[in-house]
């Protein structure tokens, strides 16, 4: 491996990631938290600082293949986090370091599981940085820096490391165009939705935090009681509406904008994806006919928690853990289906559901007529047998990795669901679980190992555990090329 | 499809599947209970009259292609057990009928899960029935009426349809050959299974019964604290070497037998199935620590559990939901991994665990050097793609059936880890799972919905889903060929 192009690289992208910390400081200095203010300034310095030389200075040799673009990716997506996780813990608000550093990755996986027994007393800044975290991780930190650096080669095959799904389509040939387009679809619904927020009478700051919350489908909310703490029938739709729409593949969007809306609405992964979340709220509605006996409030209900399970944003409006056992089971099914392919969403991705599916129709026929050759079908071309191949083999890798974290979570002597569920929602970067993890409870009460197990968990889902596995693995440091 | 055809064979084995009943009818008649043996004779009656008329008239096209087979063995695996349930339902031994459907479903694909809270209840008969059911639903009953019935073309790969795992060599080139040696293996290692508890002091029918048990890799008991009961270290470690010894590949069995002892040890998959036992064992030893402060009684405890779950029994000797939570998920684990291919037990099977985690290193391989091509090795040879897809595929089919049940399941309003575990269990032929359904726990509680699922799910794996698909698609009865 190229070691030192990996070095150089991964330093230019942190000395402009230490930009970053200079948004929560305007937040903070707004609300006059000077503490706030001083610790962001310093995170960002240090940052700043000690990635600065190996950003400077070019090695001879800077090409980077996929085995090196990987293992960026990798290593971004372990210091961004834990240099996140520096504001909360040196401004004391999180005094615990593991803890500062799981609520950092759940925040730029976009999990949006919380360690916080009490999420009102932090400062406006950290409430802004945590949903912060959300908005950069959504879209990917390695996507914002290709938006913004100069333009570099090889960037197109880092940005698909960094991006979800199987068969992400380019939206333009050049990498840092398509990064741009992502972002700037990105910037504009987001302020769409915040103006949204704020016209049914949500405050400005609470809208903004919300709005990127669901924007990186990520879930922390700001209120101990979450959505429902604003009891607003408007705001519920218009979230529940929002988070939908982040879930869906952003080349939708931009085919949509360049006039192509006939192909967006064609597509067959959408259609799947919204049959999915009508399904789901008609089974959950007919589970909590008991709970909810008036038609529009069971309605309301059902459907923002479908939206919000599905799309792995994981805001509440109502404690799912009292529903019915078979309204949290299909949320349960739903966590492992999750948002669409090329969204900011999580979960296994619809796209990659419906290539299993008709990869097992296929074979189901090729049983009963072994001679007969059977096709595939992709969106509108078949497909090659590398990708469902790769599908396949991503699905034994994640089932795998989730029976070992249940393994490594279970040593702190948990209930099953509260073990099994907490893996789960970590590695589909839900937010919440059931039992002990449910909606209105929280993370504080695992162990510090388990906590570093569960962060690996979101990293190893926000990333389909590939770079992470790669950059675990020895063989690829001692190799020289 | 060729519907006469599929009927006629069907009806032709189940004429000589009639003669099952009457063993147990020849042991309640030792026993005197007269209304059991006349429960068995008008079964057996009844099944033979039924069966006798189609069994007879032989149509003209008589040819079978893999279709019918996949039908004839799905049938089979519907008919024996509702046949099987006639016994206990009508000596009113178990009232319910669905009870004695599930019962009869459990004994036939060898799971072990009970309806029943007092097992002692029953007369001595239907005791010995359960158990005998275990016997002859673990090799499979069409192994058996292929090797009782006059020679037929195409049986090899009806027998494939019913042998369990990806790749199970055949021992002989043909079939009625294979199927023979395969029964004559297995009632010699009952035989001497049923002996050396005699000598442990295991009274003779308690011996016959718990060796047919553990011959299918069955589970269901006798008594209603199971092996518990006999309190002999001496019967523990003969049950723990029996179990393990009945996971193994019978292939394995026949090569030492036929003087290939090397090569039978150098069987990759025996080998990994030894070192898993082992390492499962060493863990729950330390978790149990606490619980069992001698030495010889933790492992003694932990070896018997972990052979019994691991090659799917199922016998109890220790209540494992009291042990640590760690322990249990260790369990939970070896219930997905279960035994050898072409062995008696249940699971995905550890030659498909191994095919898959190969395939998973290829395919991290050959994305660190997309131009290398790698081969997956199999057992002594290069595996074909076919086979290494058939497992993926089939491995993707389990888990998406593990959670379709799991949300019909749930509709019982049980709680996440007795919903869950029941799944696990029924669908991996286990026998006990977690919180209700654990091993001092029956599944007499659920609906009868519920039982019926999880009867479909016990047949599921048992035929490794495929044949039951394929019996239950619409498409493949409309089809005239």
């Amino acid at each position: 491996m190229n070691k030192l192009a990996v070095a150089h690289y991964l330093c230019r992208i942190t000395v402009s990631g230490s930009l970053l910390f200079l948004i929560p400081a305007i937040v903070s200095a707004v609300y006059g938290e000077w503490d706030s203010v001083r610790v962001f300034l310093e995170v960002a310095a240090g940052v700043a600082l000690v990635s600065a030389p190996m950003a400077v200075i070019k090695p001879k040799d800077t090409d980077m293949f996929a085995k090196e673009g990987l293992v960026v990716v990798a290593l971004l997506w372990v210091i961004y986090p834990v240099a996140g996780a520096l504001p909360f813990w040196l401004s004391g608000q999180i005094p615990s370091f593991i803890d500062a550093v799981f609520e950092s990755v759940s925040g730029f996986t976009t999990t949006g599981s919380t360690i916080l027994t009490d999420i009102e007393s932090l400062s406006h800044g950290m409430l802004f940085w945590r949903s912060f975290t959300h908005w950069v991780g959504g879209m990917g930190v390695l996507v914002l820096a290709i938006a913004i650096l100069p333009a570099n080669k090889g960037t197109m095959h880092l940005m698909r490391a960094e991006c979800a799904g199987p068969q992400v389509g380019k939206l333009t040939p050049k990498g840092r165009t398509s990064a741009r387009t992502l972002y700037i679809i990105y910037g504009v619904m987001t302020i769409v939705l915040t103006v949204l927020l704020v016209l049914g009478g949500m405050p400005l700051f609470d809208s903004i935090c919300h709005a990127m919350g669901t924007a990186g489908t990520g879930g922390f909310g700001i209120k101990n009681t979450g959505i429902a703490f604003y009891n607003s029938r408007y705001i519920e739709y218009v979230l529940t509406a929002g988070m939908a729409a982040f879930g869906v593949n952003f080349s939708i969007f931009y085919l949509a904008l360049t006039g192509h809306i006939r192909t967006a609405l064609r597509n067959t992964e959408l259609r799947v994806y919204l049959i999915i979340m009508a399904v789901a709220t008609v089974l959950i509605m007919a589970a909590n006919r008991g709970i909810h006996s008036e038609f529009s409030e069971n309605f309301r209900y059902a459907v923002f928690q479908v939206s919000s399970i599905m799309t792995s944003t994981g805001f509440g409006t109502d404690d799912y853990a009292l529903w019915p056992e078979f309204s949290q089971m299909v949320l349960f099914i739903l966590m492992f289906i999750g948002a669409c392919a090329g969204s900011t969403g999580g979960g296994l991705k619809v796209q990659r559901v419906i290539i299993m599916f008709r990869s097992v129709k296929k074979f189901v026929r090729q049983t009963l007529s072994p001679k007969c050759v059977y096709v595939l079908k992709g969106e509108d071309k078949s497909m090659d047998t590398t990708t469902v191949h790769g599908v396949q083999t991503y699905f034994i890798l994640y089932i795998g990795l989730m029976l070992i974290s249940l393994l490594l979570v279970s040593v702190d002597n948990f209930d099953f669901a509260t073990s099994f569920s907490s893996v789960v929602t970590c590695i589909n970067n839900i937010g919440p679980g059931l039992n002990r993890v449910g909606p209105s409870e929280n993370f504080h009460m695992f162990s510090g190992f388990v906590k570093i197990v569960l962060s690996f968990d979101m990293l190893f889902g926000r990333l389909e555990c590939l770079p992470i596995i790669i950059m675990l693995s020895p063989s690829v440091w001692r190799s020289k090329f």
